[in-house]
């Protein structure tokens, strides 16, 4: 099942929505407050969530953390400092292992300013930490939750490898004709010098453009443009 | 070395230092913007930035997409939309493999709007895509900054793997002078025709040698090509 995002006593109602958008993003829905700042609903959480507002409708708000888990059976602290607390740690990238249960899960985020009070953290089953730069460590709260959703969303498996929109090179031939189109005038304006050179070149030459895996019709672009680049010999005369 | 984060028109200064932070969280700190909205330095990206002045600071701003990623040998576009070009298309999953040590990169990153023009997408070798909820897809910019240099921090503590390429792509700033070449000499010669399909001709044009991932001598090669192809002129005159 997803995770219950939990905001412990969020200060801005800009930082709520953008909490709510970063769910959407990644296919969550369950959001709770406990004891926000501001009064809620929240017209800055709306703006911000940037059309998110089924989960903004959803939002349930709790007076205290222990009342917002009550029916949960499995409680993550998000948290950057240690808290020299017997409690076991999972580090993000950890927990691509561990979203895959059937427990009901919530994962708690501390206000902007101070984090999780450490008896917040004592109600978690583990404290779950973010690993970012340790000389600047302190994340946004809307970033902290976008990356632990994102996690949630990768590991569900709904993270579809797009086929590649390249569509098939052409075949060999059409590769091979346009070469020879090409160094034809190449010879006969002369490029290829000194001439024991050209043997070099002429693989160099193929080596790049075989490189580009052109397609069909971007073979018939290229023959275009090299009798587009040399027609003007015949209005010459 | 660590990826450039390139944004192209963002609007709000919030967001560019909201975007700072996220970099700061995860050890990048080269931020380039091309051409924003408001005037730079601008106050609400520092308070936004939550302390990672040092990476505002050493912004660079540029007034082309271009000149943003002159200087750069590999470049990634992020969209969400298909946009049906023939480019090679990797999701941000699978780019812990492709963080690449050598290679000088960017990502560039569009407007909260509208993202990037199909024109700044031509510009890149690969599209980039974060697989998020596909009924809600929509990111915040500095959310996606957020994923993708999140996903290099951690693509860090892994073995490294090396580029496959043999020699290192020639940087942005001569492709592109390639491509105005090529170009030029085929308004000249008349290629572009009707003139109305011009856009579309130069798109699949440039994405195709982008794909290439020529080297600066094949650049200079096909710069004489060019040059030996469209000489005869003169010869006749």
């Amino acid at each position: 099942v997803p995770p219950v995002i939990i905001l412990v006593t969020p200060q801005l109602g800009e930082n709520i929505g953008m909490v709510a958008r970063a769910m959407g993003n990644c296919g969550l829905d369950q959001l709770r407050l406990v004891a926000p700042r501001d009064s809620w609903p929240n017209p800055d959480a709306v703006k911000a969530a940037a059309g998110a507002d089924w989960i903004l409708n959803q939002t349930q708000v709790f007076a205290t953390t222990q009342k917002a888990i009550a029916d949960l059976c499995q409680v993550y602290a998000t948290t950057a400092r240690s808290r020299f607390m017997e409690k076991a740690m999972v580090t993000l990238p950890k927990m691509q292992e561990k979203w895959d249960v059937v427990l009901p899960t919530g994962i708690l985020f501390g206000c902007e300013k101070s984090g999780l009070s450490n008896e917040d953290v004592t109600l978690a089953d583990y404290i779950l930490t973010i690993p970012v730069n340790p000389n600047f460590s302190s994340l946004n709260l809307a970033q902290a939750v976008l990356l632990v959703a994102y996690s949630w969303f990768q590991g569900q498996g709904q993270d579809q490898v797009h086929s590649s929109m390249l569509t098939q090179p052409a075949p060999k031939d059409e590769l091979l004709h346009l070469f020879e189109h090409l160094e034809k005038e190449l010879d006969q304006s002369g490029f290829f010098f000194p001439p024991h050179k050209r043997p070099e070149m002429v693989q160099n030459l193929r080596n790049a453009l075989t490189r580009a895996g052109l397609t069909t019709q971007e073979v018939r672009t290229f023959r275009g443009i090299i009798k587009s680049l040399t027609k003007k010999i015949d209005n010459n005369f």
